[in-house]
């Protein structure tokens, strides 16, 4: 991913540093695969294309960094790692978050030498992206989600939050893959419905993992939602009950692709891999 | 500017507000001047196409919330009122610099009715926004402008400074309004030489009002870079030396507009009220 930035001698080279620590702390990279996936599910070949999954990256490594913040959830370590504001400063971490989701929509709008795809179609890549990170999707859950804490909120709202905050994104990054791979529309619907389960298994796992999982495992501190009285899926359904729920929603995920054939089981797999995470 | 925005009702909706309280503080909207005088001076008509102007004022109001923000330059007012950060908080005001960004992608790749403009030079457009408001560019300048601060920089740093944090946005502008109104090769060059000087002119003026302006002009604290022992360019050229130095850049700026008629007046008469601010 690296290579796609342009990496500067002079005086802004220190801030593209701040960048690239939190790009390289080790991710799963879950939204760039999704998004080839979904793409190699209708039999594009992602070799020219590699700027969408990697622009999604760029997004959700800007969120972390913000979501970090000491005004936010005020976390010190990530994936095992000191926080981009532990080592840069706050300045330079809300500076290395707007660099990073800047950057994406530079990679996104690049002039391409793949011909199979359309401005028609990047355009309308950008677009979904936008709609899912902005204020009505990603940062609007994160809003949302600092708003409630401490407060007794009702699962609805919970269910917005995770909508939003983290399904929103990696959504997109299904339909961007969607959108990459000439899906008509009856196969953008049904990886959208593929996404959105995604999604939502996705945070509850996550959800499930910081009431019972390890540091080691987590690369945070355990139980950090429950210190800040943050509403959990554990917390309404007991951890059972989340795992069922979580098992229920890869169900209808994989459920989502039965008309694809077997080039879409790197999706089913993603799907059963988020699952195994729980047990 | 606000029609183009979404206004939920439900729980996202106060993030929303944070959004629309610092886009409607009576900024003077130079960018989306800029951009339509550049367009209209290629003879085109702006009434379909308000999202791209809209869009560079979302982006420079984000830029200022983040600016002000406490772990940055720690301003109380801006244009007279409260910061961002005052009314809703630093996690909020964050929050609305990221959904301000967003928004400007997503009002750049919005589907359009407007039939004179492609997707490929919407996309080029983004592409120039994009390159111009990142890490190369106004994020950069951020960056090396908090970096600087309590330093003694040699005039160069102050350059770089001043062209990505404020010049690399106003040159954008331009170009947007000229990729709007088509123009040829040599037009492009025209109006980005344009640009640049009347960014430079802009904020060698900016600079020289914050030494010598009264808070009720700027509103904001009068002195408040040399408290922060900022480099400005009154520093290096002093008060006369400096006014100078802008009028130079006027100049300049009308010269690269002399192959176009009339319809560049409003250009023309931009760069003289950029100038008469400083007398």
């Amino acid at each position: 991913m690296q290579e796609l930035m342009l990496k500067p001698e002079g005086p802004l080279s220190g801030h593209i540093d701040a960048m690239i620590y939190s790009l390289s702390a080790g991710g799963k990279q879950v939204r760039p695969i999704l998004c080839m996936a979904a793409a190699e599910t209708l039999g594009c070949r992602m070799d020219d294309m590699m700027e969408v999954p990697c622009a999604l990256e760029c997004i959700h490594t800007y969120s972390l960094i913000h979501d970090d913040l000491p005004a936010m959830d005020d976390d010190e370590l990530r994936r095992g790692k000191p926080t981009n504001h532990m080592v840069y400063g706050e300045a330079g971490a809300i500076l290395a978050g707007d660099g990073l989701l800047t950057f994406a929509f530079e990679l996104l709008s690049r002039p391409t030498n793949n011909t199979e795809i359309s401005s028609n179609d990047l355009l309308r890549i950008i677009n979904v992206i936008a709609v899912a990170v902005g204020s009505l999707g990603m940062v609007g859950g994160q809003a949302l989600d600092i708003d409630s804490e401490e407060k007794d909120i009702p699962f609805e709202t919970l269910r917005t939050i995770h909508a939003c905050k983290t399904g929103a994104l990696i959504t997109a990054s299904v339909q961007s893959g969607a959108i990459l791979g000439q899906a008509d529309d009856r196969q953008y619907a049904a990886l959208t419905d593929y996404g959105r389960n995604i999604g939502l298994a996705f945070q509850i796992v996550d959800d499930l993992l910081n009431v019972e999982g390890t540091a080691e495992e987590l690369g945070k501190a355990v139980g950090s939602d429950a210190d800040r009285n943050k509403a959990t899926y554990p917390g309404f359904f007991g951890v059972e009950g989340t795992r069922e729920k979580a098992g229920q929603a890869v169900e209808r995920a994989i459920t989502a692709l039965a008309s694809f054939d077997q080039k879409a089981d790197p999706l089913r797999d993603l799907a059963r891999y988020i699952f195994e995470r729980t047990t």
